[in-house]
Formats: structure tokens, sequence, C-alpha cells
């Protein structure tokens, strides 16, 4: 692959990673945590560019003190670490050893731990037996406020994700891929295959949702045949691919299109929610709350008389992870920062009829909101 | 799909999840736990059929004594969920409550409560803050003695997966899939394709090492191009679809190519290999330590003076998860029972030069070791 995702330095970003991790030494030192131990998850390749297998032979970074942070490893899995100079070092526990015993016995007496989010419960569960002394809160609260916040180096990388997808949904909506007379599946199946013809690694997921299937929000796709006249909602993203040690980025879209013309009670509604979405794009300024953009959209809806279907939050932060900080739910009062990116999702779901949702991802900037999805708003009408 | 993997009843298992039930509730009687909360992982779908989107809307199945369970899941992935009958209620949360809140107060006050193995940790740390009087285990050690022992309709998932992979490995050594020429990457996709034209939702890895990277257990697949006179390993898997209500099983296989003849010290290895890995299929019998099967492997191994390569340990369980109980590993004690399904998977890894593995999938029963996969084992010799 030639395309990086905006031409950054092709060397190994050492300065970049020191950088996070004296971001995570600052943070825990405010928070008065003595230890970090992160495993699965995206923080880890985030603070070092290494992620761990979700497997059960365990992997944890130990960040201790103004210790140099060890990465405790199945032995085997030792040539997968890339040598990371001074970063981290490596302890390596054999086939037969256990794991928990070799972190326990390198955090020594435990006092606040903070630990990944996604850890596995059945390893956090062993850490409390075998550290007693210690007292538990999560890592996030440490890492997801520093990952909120893009650098100019991540946000290149989101572009590049999001005008992987913009291209795809352009497809989707210039019928150069069919709908009509296709199974969800198979649509949703070229959607994947596209995602990752774009320079992803992995498609997170490819939501393909035809007519009254479209009023459920998690609806994935199914073997109905898609038939004229309806609405087919596609959501879809992935993760970029790893490059230069840099850990891939998180891209999410949704666009829907119509089979035929849609019936003007549809198409209003529709109207609306662009408008609804647009909206609160140009809301997400720095400063504003996240819960006020929110706002912003359900309002707008409710002027069509839509707000009652709008189930759902307005959007979620998008960076190494598909969902994290900060969410655009009522009840979180966070302004938003320049660096902020996050999705802006409204839409509305009349169960056994139909459904509609519009999506981009936007960056909140000193200079106003920077929608990095352009792909058309307006609800695609396409034929056999 | 027509081919259901063994032709099984077509009407939802309503009485197989109600007999898993049961078993869950006497080995949390016998145990003295409470209350067991199951989120993301293959607890919940093995137990009721359902599987928990990964995401940070909480899902949570609560089996508090003798109370029908409840299932906790966002408002809006309640149409995800398919009416079981009586097995489980569903109590949504709404998007601006606190799901923890909600299990809490099911809960009432606590006693021992075990908690899902892949629960991420962010929801456990969460639920000790709002449940203090609650003493924790895993939920593993209820669920993963009884998810171990497979029943005759499990065992006819995992072969319907075993063939299909076995014919994946066909292809391999029939040279119906080209090896020299491309890169390891290029190959790893087009395993991937056919492990889903094969009747798998999911390609859970698959591994293309050639050459010295085949002396990495982990290795996954590079832009190396694969060269005349190479050893190729490639060991891959999935999970086949949910059918039926029911969940996916697991495959997992490893077979080795060489492209042109190998050299005498290579074809000897690799034959030393292949017998250790039938002697150990051989020895997989009802009633025998697993510790004693990783050993026979390991003892062929040294005959052949190659059980210093032979780094990790001889298999592991396979069943709704890839990995899972029982492990063959030395220190596991625990004798084999008919319904055991693991893996055979001795290797020998020589650090900058090459490396082999055979892999089998392999069921203890009442009759001896029955093989699941049963592609060759020979060395394949492709031309280019």
């Amino acid at each position: 692959m030639t395309d990086r995702g905006g031409g950054g330095p092709s060397a190994y970003p050492e300065a970049m990673f020191e950088r996070r991790l004296a971001r995570l030494r600052a943070a825990m030192a405010q928070a008065d945590v003595e230890t970090t131990l992160l495993s699965v998850g995206a923080d880890l390749p985030w603070l070092i560019g290494y992620e761990a297998m979700a497997l059960e032979r365990l992997t944890m970074l130990v960040v201790s003190g103004d210790c140099q942070p060890k990465l405790v490893i199945p032995a085997f899995e030792v040539p997968r670490v890339v040598d990371r100079g001074d970063l981290f070092s490596v302890v390596a526990w054999g086939e037969t050893e256990n794991p928990v015993s070799v972190i326990a016995d390198l955090v020594g007496p435990a006092g606040r731990v903070a630990i990944g989010d996604h850890t596995w419960s059945r390893f956090l569960v062993a850490l409390q037996d075998a550290m007693p002394s210690a007292r538990w809160l999560t890592a996030g609260q440490l890492t997801s406020p520093l990952r909120a916040v893009k650098e100019p180096e991540e946000i290149e990388r989101l572009q590049f994700a999001a005008s992987g997808v913009d291209r795809v949904a352009a497809a989707l909506q210039g019928g150069e891929i069919p709908l009509i007379g296709r199974t969800e599946a198979d649509v949703s199946a070229e959607i994947s295959r596209r995602i990752l013809a774009e320079g992803h690694a992995a498609v997170n997921f490819a939501i393909v949702a035809s007519g009254a299937n479209a009023a459920s929000p998690h609806h994935h796709a199914s073997d109905k045949v898609i038939e004229p006249g309806e609405v087919v909602l596609c959501d879809f993203g992935g993760k970029t691919a790893e490059a230069d040690g840099r850990p891939g980025y998180c891209s999410d879209i949704t666009r829907c299109m119509h089979t035929g013309e849609p019936s003007a009670e549809f198409a209003e509604a529709y109207e609306a929610l662009r408008q609804a979405q647009g909206d609160a794009v140009v809301a997400a300024t720095v400063g504003n709350e996240a819960q006020a953009v929110d706002a912003v959209a359900r309002d707008r809806l409710a002027q069509a008389d839509l707000d009652q279907w709008f189930l759902h939050r307005l959007g979620h932060g998008i960076g190494v992870e598909e969902h994290e900080d900060p969410y655009l739910v009522e009840g979180n009062a966070e302004p938003l920062v320049a660096g902020n990116a996050f999705s802006i999702e409204p839409g509305f779901y009349v169960a056994d009829r139909w459904g509609a949702r519009i999506e981009d991802i936007v960056v909140a900037t000193e200079d106003g909101p920077l929608a990095l999805n352009t792909a058309d708003h307006h609800l695609a009408i396409v034929e056999a």
C-alpha cells in the first residue's frame, strides 16, 4: 500500500508513543493511580502500537510509577512484538506459568490500580485475588479523555478512512452496487469487500436494512430480498490497516437509498431528517455541550413530529475504536474541544413500517465543525 | 443454506436450552453461587441462543435463584431478540439510563456472584461499586465444565465445521490454491473466502507462514512472497453460521505444504511430527489425563530430538468458542471424558529456519478417539 492515509512520516513514531505515555503518567499522577494494566482493546495499540491477541493466554502492559513499562506476553508470541527501543521491555511467560502471578510480582504491594476497560473479567477476578490490597478503577477514566482529543496525524487517518467509505456510499447511491432483487446479506457482503479494497484491514459492520427492517436500528442484514419501493438503509464501517507501527483508525457512515420513488410521506420525513442532521453538524462547535448538539437534532425532528421515533443518542466518538468518548447524548454536559471526532447520526424508526438514518464523522476544530464524510446526503433514488 | 450441519431438527431447540439452564442452576447451587451475570462471549449463545453485541451499551443475562432469567439489553436492540417462550424475559434499558443500576436492582442484596469470563472489566468494576456486598468468581468455573462435554448435536456441528475446512486443506494440498509467487496475505485471503463458502459465518484466523516465518507459532500472514523450496504452514478456522436458533461452532486445522521437494533433514523432522501427532490422537482416550496426551507427543518428538522446539501446549478444547476447556497441557491432570472435543496440534519451530505443525480436532468417545479432520497428514509437495 502506498497511500498511508495522509502522507505522514514513514519512520516508526517513537516520539508520538513517548508523548502519549507521558500524558498517561501525568493522568495517573493526578488521579493518584500507581499502576495501569492494559490488555485487549484499543488503549494498548493507541499507547504503544501493539495489539494484544484476544485469547485465553494473557497479554498485559504494566505501567507503574516511573519504571519502564513491561509488556507481559506469552513466550511464543514474542516474535510478534516489533522492537520499540526503550518504550517498553518484554517479559515472556512460559506455557506452564501463571501470568497473573507474574504481573502481581511485577506490581508488588498494590494501591490504586487502573484496569483496561476491555480486559476480560476472568483476568480481573484473578488479579483481584492475587493483589488483595489493590483498589480498582477503570483505565478508561485515564485514557478516554486523552484519546478523545485527536492529534493532527490522527485526523488525517480518520479522513483517509472516511474517504474510503464515502466512495462505497457513492457506489450505492449511483447504482454501481445493485440493490433490487438481491438479499440484504448479499449487498452487505459486497459492501464489506469494497471496504477492504479501500485500505481497511477489517470490516466492523455492514448493516443493510430494507423496508420494515430499517425500523430496527441494529438490524444487521438478512436473507430478505430487496424489493422495488423500499428504503434501503446502509450503515457500514471498518478499521484501516496498521501502517508504519501506527494503529488503524475507524470509519462509520450511514446513507439511505430508495428503490424507485418514495411516498410523499416518507420523502417529507427524510427531508426533515436531512435538515436535522445538517443542523446538528453545524452545532458541533468547540465549547458547545455534547448534549446540546443532540438536542439540536431532536428539536428539529420534533418540528416534523418525528422525535418520538428517534430512539438513540445522536452520536459517539470514534478513533482507534469504533465507539469511544465523547458521546453525544442527553446527560453529557461536557463541552466539545478541538480535536474531538464523533459521529452525528440522527434517525427515525417506525416499527413495522420503515426507518432512516444519516451519519457523518465530524471533527470539532477551532475553525468550526469539519465533516470528514462528504457523500451526498439526499435520499438516493435507485432503479433496478 | 440447506445443510445445517448434520440434519438436526429445524424447530427452535427450547428443550436444549432449558436443559443447559437447569445444569447451570445445579452448578450454581453446588458452588453456593446465588447469581450469574453473563454478557459478551460464548456462554450466552451456548446457554440461550443469544449473542450480546460487543459494544459499550451493556447486554447482560441475570440468572438468580429460581427466578426466570432476565436479559437486560439496550431498548433499541429489543428487535434483535427472538421470542424464546418462557426461557427468559427481556428488560430493556433506555438510552439515558444506567444499565449497571438496573442490574444491581434486579440482583438485590448480593452474595456470591459469578461474572462471565469475557465481560468487559469496565462493567465488572462498575458492578462491584454498585454491589458492595457481592463476592465475585468467574462464571467459567460453572459453565466451562458443562460446555466441555458436548452433546451429540454439538458434535454434529463440529463435524460439519471440520469437514468444511478439510475441503479447504485438500485444495491447498492438491494445488487448487496456488502458493508459489503469491504473498502469504493473498493466500490467507483466498483461504478466508473459501472458509466462508463452506458454511462458516466468520473466519477466526487464516495463518499462512512460509519459510522462516513458519518458525513463529502465531505469525499471521505477511507481504512475503512464497518462494520455491519452502515450507508453507497454513492454520485456519472459523465459526459456522447460527442455524435455527442454535449458535455456530468452530473449526481449526493445520496442514503443511512444501513448494518443491524438501531437504532430507526437514522431511525427516516432519515425519517424526506426523507420527507424534498420530500417536497423540490414539492416546486421547476417555480416562487418560489431558497432560498425558501432551506428554505422548512430547516424548515422541524427543526421540527425534525435536522436543526442545515444541514451544506450546498440545491442544485446546473447541466448541462455541475457538479455545475452551479442556486444555491439553502439562499440569492439567483432569481425565478426558466422553464428549470432550479438542485440538491435537504438536509442532516444531526453529528460529530463522523453519517450522511445522499438524492439527486435527478430535472428540473423546466411549468407542475411542474420533478425529473430525481427515485431510491427508503427509507433507504435501506442491509445484508452481
